[in-house]
């Protein structure tokens, strides 16, 4: 049987996601590291965007981190991330829709300009509108949430896609609700996952420097 | 039974793609049209985005049309329009993520100056622009078909995704490739079917008067 391969940058959230999805459903594949910026011959080859990750499974090529998530909960159909009623599964799938194109949109400038500053920081004016949109996205998902341990009650797809977002928006200097405090929870008990720390990009702090547990 | 409800503007093609879904599946449901820029106390109380489409089925309210069409071919599993294994299914999903996402983002800047501007006219540099792209987007679909009737052999969510946005190109002016014989034949295929012709929007000229059979 041919391996699968996974070609990925540790830190991009998008393929962070593709990795916590393989860790937790104990699925083993080839990973190659791109560094940012890098253009690596294959996945240029591959991928006509030229971003990752890109996974490839004999003739199967994919380049959309939602769509390789969807082939693998198929391809492996006895997939615990993606379980549940057509309601529940629509359900994950709207929040991972909201972490990859809304939550990313707020987040992502905010970082990209630490990331490109002299001072690694960022302008007064972005952190404050940044941190105002981040401080609401997390109030949705608070109500969205309620007392649920996990949003489709235990771990899945869901989680996958947020938790990335979550972990670089506090690396990068972002903060938990203070008031929001089942999410909060909820966000340690992902974090304590073996699937979390073994995917954590070495690039990243300690979780526990990010967060007070 | 309860009856579902879709909040739709059949002019945007993420509705029109769920309506195509609807009409080849044959489900019935309730449809409230919205206008453009009209702001529907329904859709902005169910809809945090206040954006169409919006479907209600009993508790379960969706406002992401790729999540919508998900979630309806979950529901009715004899759905054909999502078949096949699972890289046949990723392949479906890769090219609705393309047509919602790239495809949308090539053609739209350029209707949406037509519909705005005095004359009805886009500017040379963006028509020129939109032209280009859309001729290259033509050549990578043409790729992805090569000899077949339809992109996933039958008629899947990929067509009712990029039927949409190819009617909406030639209704504004853009063209057909020459060159690209069948990728043109798929299309005739596709818009004399029932499904498009049941759901075609008036705002829209009859599909014979945008292309030449």
């Amino acid at each position: 049987m041919m391996t699968m391969k996974l070609y990925h940058r540790p830190d991009c959230p998008f393929c962070w996601k593709v990795r916590l999805f393989l860790q937790e459903e104990n699925i083993k594949l080839e990973e190659v590291c791109v560094d940012l910026g890098e253009t690596h011959p294959d996945v240029v080859a591959l991928n006509p965007n030229g971003t990752v990750p890109v996974l490839v499974d004999g003739d199967v090529v994919l380049g959309e981190s939602a769509v390789i998530i969807e082939y693998l909960a198929d391809k492996f159909p006895g997939s615990s991330l993606m379980k549940g009623s057509p309601s529940q599964r629509a359900q994950i799938r709207q929040l991972h829709y909201d972490s990859d194109h809304k939550l990313g949109k707020i987040i992502f400038p905010y970082i990209k300009q630490i990331r490109e500053s002299e001072q690694h920081k960022a302008s007064d004016d972005l952190l404050k509108k940044t941190s105002e949109a981040w401080a609401r996205e997390q109030k949705k998902l608070t109500r969205t949430l309620g007392e649920k341990a996990f949003f489709n009650k235990e771990f899945s797809v869901a989680e996958c896609a947020l938790i990335p977002r979550f972990a670089l928006a506090l690396a990068y200097g972002l903060t938990l609700n203070e008031d929001d405090q089942n999410l909060k929870q909820w966000f340690y008990r992902c974090v304590k996952r073996p699937s979390f720390l073994d995917t954590l990009p070495q690039a990243l702090p300690a979780i526990d420097e990010m967060v007070k547990f």
